[in-house]
């Protein structure tokens, strides 16, 4: 029977071994956690199609897919020149927070890489070319469609030159953070603030409005349940022309600093921040900072800390976004990697959400 | 060894075997729906403790727990003299919609009968009596704390002397209902909207406020998904002092009737309505109608249809709950119980919630 559609065509090129790895591949990278690096899955097949190992990467700072993969396959001492590496993402070629993929896999012998998608990441990207001057046989292209789509936020923000970013509320069942008098400690439960302290824990940067700062006075650190700092601390970025107090908590810890930026637009914000490296940005609001980068299509991971209580009035999660009509809607969609679009965290639901693939609305990047 | 605390001494007035059954009565019950009737699971066990037959009640107008567990060993001809009856619910002496229990109890010649907890409304209390009567070996209490706790909001009705009301709420993300320039169809997905219709199926009636009926003229029948009307109707009502239009849609259709309160009063109208017949009553809004019932302690379940979308501004969900400070603010929990708190409609997501058990305000009942 001949192949009648592309679809057909393109997985023909590849053995069924092949195409079921890439299947586990891309369920594995959708174990990971989004941010400055995109989900990525690995599956180590034998000659005969058996998988000798599967890695998924964890998020900035862990091994990458493929040495969590090889990783596993160490002390087996095997000889892996006619197993294949497949992989939902070209193997990076740079030596980063780790040691580049392309060298993990030519040490370990790995005769065969097969993989989804190129690395769009000007500095990551060349693995292949290295792969193949070192006489390893590499196709691509598999599952491409699956493999992008799994991470088109991220796609989109490389291609963008700016930080993945992801914005958090911690609201009622009725959005609102903050009652009619002003009260906001606390909306949620304990549960959901140790997870974003956890999320905190995993940025680069954690990005609040002047507005916050005044009614708040935050830390702004990563902290863990018995109130202790974590290892990795996000820089922490107000945004707005009210300056800082000098004695604001913001300010106490030197390292990483504390930055203030002298802007409304979200904008100048992920540009100036990309330009110092941060490759993962946490929106924490209020009301005004959340909308603006929302308004703008700044926003590519959307997670929300839904208590099961009820206000009626009081400070809504979010402001203006620029919406007249309903047929403007900010279209998004539950996130059913990672953890799932639902999660329970004590008495509240954390809800994630992405942007939707179908575009609803002309006016911003990403709706 | 010698029980030392209540609980125990509780269980041990029954055998293992009627414990297990309980548990799994109780189960049976939490797969049932909310509305003017209780969650009520039944296990018929054998002298042995076998298990031969395990019911559930679904809802108004479905049989009760024990008809249908009784109905499930229909043609088997087995003596069932020494088999047990275990239901979280005393069994009803009444006949409504569905012959009373007792007498199926009876009629099916089971010899014990083990309950949970006193039916507390007055028509259909007194089966016990009556299957004493008969003979039968009645005790009760097993469990009693779980099987009121799964009901409290349904026997503070009950006790109330008022209908059991569920709220539903369709809304985004950040909980608007119509965007700023008032358009609000559709808020939420065709497959939530046929949720609504078969919640309208379900409950006696429908109230929506004089605005709803201006901006949307909603005829607030329970249709299929082809359009077709469902065989039950609810009473449609409509409460507010401006008089509805003599062409509105909500007047179409005679059987059951149309019903207009002049009031703004949610007391009124559970009062009213109670006094009617109705069982279970479903608000549907606008805002100041959900906010008014909620403000007055008068939902025992609110129902959310969430849509993964935003729009920033316009008509919020709720508005005024008369609460200041977020000390205050309104304690609910997520329903495990029927079809779980959160439950996936097309790109939507349900969410169900019931007051919570410990009281954080004291002006409002059930809170």
């Amino acid at each position: 029977m001949s192949p009648t559609t592309d679809r057909n065509l393109e997985f023909d090129a590849f053995s069924d071994a092949v195409i079921v790895a890439m299947e586990t591949a891309l369920a594995a990278a959708r174990q990971g956690v989004r941010g400055a690096n995109p989900l990525v899955g690995a599956v180590i097949i034998d000659a005969d199609g058996t998988v000798l190992a599967i890695g998924r990467h964890l998020g900035a700072g862990t091994p990458h897919a493929e040495a969590d993969a090889i990783n596993s396959l160490r002390g087996t001492r095997r000889d892996l020149s006619a197993a294949t590496m497949v992989v939902t993402l070209e193997p990076c070629d740079h030596q980063g927070r780790t040691a580049p993929c392309s060298q993990a896999i030519i040490d370990a012998g790995i005769g065969n890489v097969v993989y989804a998608v190129d690395d769009p990441h000007a500095q990551a990207a060349g693995g292949a070319d290295r792969l193949r001057l070192e006489g390893i046989n590499v196709r691509s292209g598999l599952m491409d469609t699956e493999a992008l789509d799994m991470n088109r936020q991220w796609f989109a923000a490389v291609k963008a030159g700016r930080p993945f970013v992801t914005a958090r509320l911690a609201q009622t069942v009725d959005s609102r953070i903050a009652a009619a008098d002003g009260t906001s400690q606390w909306i949620t439960s304990p549960e959901s603030r140790q997870d974003s302290h956890t999320l905190r824990g995993r940025v680069d940067a954690i990005v609040v409005g002047t507005g916050t700062v005044m009614a708040d006075n935050p830390r702004l650190t990563a902290r863990g349940p018995d109130g202790s700092e974590s290892a990795h601390q996000p820089l922490r970025v107000v945004m707005g022309l009210r300056e800082v107090a000098a004695d604001a908590a913001v300010r106490h810890r030197q390292d990483p600093g504390f930055l203030q930026l002298h802007t409304h637009d979200p904008a100048v914000v992920v540009r100036e921040l990309h330009s110092r490296g941060v490759g993962h940005l946490m929106i924490e609001g209020g009301s005004k900072i959340s909308a603006a980068f929302l308004a703008a299509g700044l926003v590519d991971e959307l997670i929300v800390y839904l208590a099961p209580t009820l206000l009626g009035s009081g400070i809504p999660a979010l402001n203006d976004l620029g919406i007249g009509t309903l047929a403007q809607a900010q279209q998004w969609e539950w996130d059913a990697t990672t953890t799932g679009p639902v999660e329970r965290l004590g008495p509240d639901l954390k809800l994630t959400l992405m942007p939707a693939k179908a575009p609803a609305t002309t006016n911003a990047e990403g709706h």
